[in-house]
């Protein structure tokens, strides 16, 4: 009975023991860990993460931003300003007869 | 004793040589998790990142971007293309007996 | 050889089935961490993430947008509404003997 007694301290008592202050080592590894990946994985992503901007330009009173760009700004030939933007993403200059029109086209993207 | 030399190696010596190989596996489990948990939602929450834009139109010669939209263009009527930008989110249109002023205005947000 | 078996059993068998569910435990914990953490963080990180944007002014027939910004957009003197960008940072006004010239330049940056 003494035996066993013993037995059952080194069996069950102590791996218990040892148990708990383990699960909090790796607690703490796994915050530390779970903290360092995200703050380098998304500042990487987050710089590459930038405004991109194109022209387009043509000869009319409309011009068309690319697929996924949004008009920012347009210009006008004949030194007209008056224009405004149509469904987001075109240009249409207003000033009789105009000869061309060119739209500031821009996106957020992945860059690099 | 020799009952008690074998005991300690199968109660203290076994258990602790399988704690390391354990505590290894553990390890490159949670940096396999971590990596790839952060892909996916970093990815999925930048792809709803995106430029937005609108157009606000007044009468006048003065418009006024919706609150947290900044103005990247502006146009005039009467052909006018003379503008200033004044304090990030108004357009205003230089020439004189302006009819109409409107601006562009954009922002980055979550979309989707 | 009955108290080997017992031995056995205490020594090798319990903590063996003892260590799965521990596993599955450590699972689920650092599968919650993960996602709770990359949560916070990624969302702190991108709601300072804006659109900001400033005016570049220059006497003549180009303005230049500091370091790191993109024009979206110009305005020129003498009611001149005919512009184009250059190299994506530089505002062109093609009107004759054109006065001034502003460029209203943008990136996407960390806020406050």
């Amino acid at each position: 009975m003494m035996k066993f007694t013993i037995f059952l301290i080194f069996a069950v008592v102590f791996p218990a023991k040892y148990a708990s202050p383990q699960s909090c080592v790796i607690d703490t590894l796994i915050d530390g860990k779970i903290q360092a990946a995200i703050d380098s994985k998304v500042h990487s992503i987050l710089a590459k993460r930038r405004l991109i901007c194109t022209t387009a330009f043509s000869h009319g009173a409309n011009a068309y931003c690319p697929s996924g760009y949004l008009a920012t700004g347009c210009a006008c030939g004949m030194a007209c300003g008056s224009w405004d933007i149509r469904g987001d993403a075109t240009c249409h200059c207003q000033c009789a007869n105009i000869d061309w029109t060119s739209a500031r086209c821009c996106k957020v993207a992945i860059v690099g």
